[in-house]
């Protein structure tokens, strides 16, 4: 059965990006910090063209965090954080010619505008009537496969507000930004999770829940 | 070397208590759910009178808590949260007569009294000149062996942002309290953890870290 996966790494403080991001800074004040434990892997680094790396339990969690996903959702400040740059329809995403989604790729916006297919087999499709209808066409387009709302923290934070997301995958650093923007602020006291694993890794802690419907 | 540990249990999106604490709610509304994993526990139950409950690796976590801590440190709101309670000098805290803790435990707050020697190896001192004097009575009663602060979130806050913090042990419950008195609030980033273990267990994930000095 098709699930609806949401992933992010995320503060000790409850922080998925630190304060002032921009387009120099998209991950915010700090907010790199949050990836580290991700930076010196292996396998993250060959999808780089790098060389070298650790093989840890890190490597599963990231195969995993790809692994039978049919297709992405994603906010519009996790697609371009500066209006202006991509309403001009030059902006292309974060990511180059060919973004590690391989995949379509629902993005949450307000502005219409036409798919852009990237190489690699990544469209980004821009959906502007709501996260149900992107849902529901990211929902299509994977078929068996899951669905993963890819972030930012505003796009998770609808998702499991409105009861649908299936599994929650946190990558909890050991880190405290101090100021940012939280995950779960606002997501209210209705959402009830049910653990399902807890990984021991080298600077993170791979977490894994289910939502309770 | 005698370290000084901070350990509580925390929901998912960063509370130790939930909102409207009181005489009649210590933990505040939902906070009880971040104590759940413990509550089956059969090293708990034996320790409240109750027979059978689980072996699992939260038994262990729960053992740690109170390995080798010759002395303990909370705050006044972990103590007794109405003011007036126990200020008559009658409120000798939430435990009954023989409180579980069989060490010296240093109370912070702005109210003079004498010490209150309990059963079992508990005594209550009060300590009004600052957390600094309190650690320090503490460090001289424990000896060799640690000091632990014990809670609220308010007093662990208070030391973490002092640099007075050697390990933060933290019991991460699949909850979403949405409200309440969140532990680090305004510690700041200067505040540097690395990760010393991450422990999956039913329903919680024990989460160990050093403070980097």
């Amino acid at each position: 059965m098709s699930k609806v996966r949401a992933n992010t790494a995320i503060s000790l403080d409850g922080y998925v990006a630190g304060s002032n991001q921009g387009k120099e800074n998209p991950l915010g004040e700090g907010g790199e910090q949050l990836h580290e434990w991700m930076f010196t892997l292996k396998a993250w680094r060959e999808s780089h063209g790098e060389e070298g790396g650790d093989v840890n339990p890190s490597t599963e969690a990231v195969e995993q965090m790809h692994a039978n996903i049919g297709a992405f959702v994603m906010g519009r400040n996790m697609f371009g954080p500066i209006r202006g740059e991509w309403e001009d329809d030059s902006w292309k995403g974060w990511w180059g010619d060919d973004p590690p989604y391989h995949a379509p790729v629902f993005v949450l916006t307000h502005h219409e505008r036409e798919p852009v297919a990237m190489e690699g087999g990544t469209t980004f499709y821009f959906v502007t009537d709501g996260i149900e209808s992107a849902l529901e066409q990211a929902r299509r387009a994977a078929g068996d496969q899951d669905v993963l709302v890819a972030g930012g923290a505003s796009a998770i934070r609808q998702y499991l507000a409105a009861g649908l997301v299936d599994e929650l995958h946190l990558h909890l650093a050991p880190v405290v930004l101090g100021d940012g923007e939280r995950l779960l602020e606002g997501v209210g006291s209705d959402v009830k999770l049910e653990q399902l694993r807890a990984v021991e890794a080298p600077g993170v802690a791979h977490l894994y829940y289910r939502v309770v419907k």
